[in-house]
């Protein structure tokens, strides 16, 4: 199929390319003055998708790495990368924000353009890496190698098409395909249909090696396993979540069954095709339709807010992931019986887990199961700890005991208190907090007062967890 | 210690043994006449407790065995068989009735007396066995050849100690001891303490092989293996069910821990020694006290009432129990949860499921699990049949379903149909009838109304279903 009249829309207009890259040349021409005047050994280098012409129209970020030498100590390199950048920022009259991820660095809105400023060591080969993101230099300059021009608008419409699936982005968040990911897929199949065809073939632990380093049957348990050309020992697919890869598989066979459907006229295909490059519309989110929503499924749905700690939101995630399906489980243990939960968060005050259940209360008493009656010594022993009421079921002694919990809201009350906080795995960074701050309401109650920022985001999380799988098609 | 104050009570009375022992001869006479009379080849044999002085004051039921050379075909056998039964019982103007095991016999009741009229051949040794019934003459031979006199109290109060916690009878029903047990167990362990004392530390699969034939490793499944001395091949602890066995080893401990009690009088020891050999006193058995029982239990607890067909107790119960863990394990797989049940029946006309559950109502909807995505044409099939509401969970396509059944009864009343019923393992002489007849409800509606023959038994039956455990200790 031709893309074209997709791809008019994706690709930036000359005047949008003709900005991004005056300010780009501006930028690293000031850090090389800067560095030069100030007689730091450093040199500013453009990467990311500006550096590889494959960013969608509108989505013009600015990635500006600060490489310094290998043998720079660590602390050098922080505090002059900082430096520069808050330099540069200022000469530019922009204004400057700085985030630690596993490395400082400083996001800046400069001209309206969103521009972050990365220090990192210049290395050549990836074996050399010192942090995380000195291989970005060697990605980017392998694209620009490698890339065809004509490939760009295969790379745009398969960053589009990933975008409105859900399944673009490699934050924790979204667990889904980096951009340079992205662009390799296109390096290996060309173009963006022929790796929707060849995507919707993969099995669990597909590999592939672009250089033929031979080294991907050392990763056997990633989803997805594509070794990154600069580094023979790398995974670039490494932080794909499964889920993601699954949803990716199951869009890309519905997009080519329209492709391939022949009672479609071309007008009709071209109309559902665009549907696919356009974010999905969601007509009914409000309050009340959710409400609704909740009510006819009949569960019980605790929302369960707690203030989160100043931390980056791939620190963030993991910990809230973590934390939900350790409790869920736990909930499970005590036999009530969780049908769905997830958290979200707008990752600045606030988070919330969605606990949905098919079972919330339950009768007065449990078997609590004791020794096989074998061994009198071990039965001696449990009668000595719970008295005289056992008495036997099968060959093991048991004991009919008052359940401690009779609805999964007393035993969250018991859990979310720092005594008894370690039964279930609880990310370090919201241990604290989710005990001193968490409230516990019914999704009715709680919607019709919610105040939080981002609300409509999780409105939208709310209507994503009542529709699984909605964005896959259209 | 010294067991006089129990035994006697236990051992019959001269007047007792005296009159039993008058109107057995009178009837082996009989028998014996009606058949030289009659040109009949079989002989009239006294077997059972009777035979063996083992029966307890007031249970002297007296058991006559018919014996048919082996070359008798089994239609003469039965045929002959009930004809002197009927004959001997006119002559004594007793009341019969006819029973049908795997073997026809004549029930009667003559003179006061219960009389067992059983026609079976006369084998001399095991391996000859034509009937089920045939063994009890050489099992009431080895008895009256090995028990020494002063082994027939240790019998009694063996006997009399296994009924008062529960464990004594070998029909279906309990699943316990069966008299014969009783008798090699005082052969292999001498007295009854010393009984108690030995099982005690029994443990699962325990062998006893009295005559030293080494058969004993053939048995690796059964909970207790005791070696027939009429039939090397037979496990006499055949029928006995683990319960009843575990039940016999907690009860021995219960008691041997009165028994060694060095702070316990001999007065204070002997009282609750006495309460052992009494039946249990059940002070709380009325409809308000076991209502308000499974009210405070917080569960549901549903009654299935049904009619029965005329067949044998050990041919039902069987049935019975079969079913209702079928029905059971069902209702679990359906995601709602029982938390006990089991059946009762007045082995007349009626029996009753109890099915107490924890879990009784569900949400509207369940996941229902398709294939795993990887294989697209499993996927299509799966959305050939489900629509195209599914979605990815992990690697898997699954649907989220409206479930069918939202609370227990309606699950019921699905499967009690003709049409459904083969779901479950149904007995096959209740298959028909309980569809037919059925009825459901709250045990709290059905006990202020309950009319049922027997029903003190069935308000009996729920005191223990909410008390397990209670016969084993006093």
């Amino acid at each position: 199929m031709n893309y074209e009249f997709i791809l008019k829309d994706l690709k930036p207009s000359e005047n949008e390319t003709k900005g991004v890259y005056e300010i780009s040349d501006k930028l690293i021409k000031t850090i090389d003055n800067i560095c030069k005047n100030e007689d730091i050994n450093a040199k500013a280098h453009l990467v990311g998708s500006v550096s590889k012409k494959t960013w969608l129209s509108g989505k013009s970020d600015i990635d500006i790495f600060i490489r310094f030498p290998l043998d720079t100590s660590i602390t050098t390199l922080k505090e002059k990368g900082l430096y520069i950048g808050h330099k540069v920022n200022d000469l530019m009259n922009g204004e400057a924000w700085e985030h630690y991820a596993s490395h400082p660095y400083l996001t800046c809105d400069i001209e309206g353009y969103e521009v972050d400023f990365v220090p990192c060591y210049k290395i050549k080969t990836g074996d050399q890496i010192k942090s995380a993101v000195d291989r970005t230099v060697l990605h980017t300059e392998y694209i620009q190698s490698n890339l065809k021009e004509e490939q760009i608008g295969e790379v745009l419409l398969l960053k589009k098409f990933m975008d409105c699936i859900g399944v673009y982005g490699s934050e924790f968040k979204t667990g889904g395909f980096a951009g340079y990911l992205c662009e390799l897929l296109i390096l290996k199949y060309n173009t963006f249909e022929n790796t929707l065809k060849e995507v919707s073939k993969w099995r669990y632990n597909v590999k592939i090696d672009l250089e033929n380093y031979g080294t991907s049957k050392n990763f056997k348990k990633d989803p997805l396993v594509f070794i990154d050309p600069t580094d023979k020992n790398r995974n670039v697919g490494a932080a794909l979540r499964l889920e993601r890869m699954v949803d990716f598989i199951l869009a890309s066979r519905n997009f080519l069954k329209i492709i391939k459907d022949t009672k479609l006229s071309e007008e009709e295909k071209e109309k559902k095709v665009r549907e696919y490059f356009t974010p999905l519309k969601k007509e009914l989110l409000n309050k009340e339709n959710i409400i609704n929503d909740f009510l006819d499924r009949g569960t019980k749905t605790l929302i369960l807010q707690f203030d989160i700690p100043e931390i980056s939101a791939d620190s963030l995630h993991p910990q809230l992931k973590k934390t939900i399906e350790s409790l869920s489980e736990k909930i499970e243990t005590e036999e009530f019986s969780v049908f769905k939960s997830d958290y979200w968060t707008n990752e600045e005050d606030t988070a919330i887990f969605i606990i949905e259940l098919n079972v919330y209360t339950q009768s007065k008493y449990k078997i609590h199961k004791g020794p096989k009656i074998w061994p009198e010594k071990a039965c001696d022993n449990f009668k000595g700890k719970w008295g005289e009421k056992c008495y036997p079921l099968d060959d093991f002694l048991v004991l009919t005991k008052e359940r401690e919990f009779r609805t999964v809201e007393e035993y969250l009350r018991y859990i979310l208190t720092e005594e008894h906080i370690s039964i279930i795995k609880v990310g370090k960074n919201i241990r604290k907090t989710i005990c001193d701050s968490y409230q516990l309401n019914n999704i009715e109650d709680i919607l019709l007062n919610l105040e939080v920022n981002n609300k409509y985001d999780f409105l939208n999380k709310l209507d994503d967890f009542l529709r699984p799988g909605q964005y896959l098609k259209r």
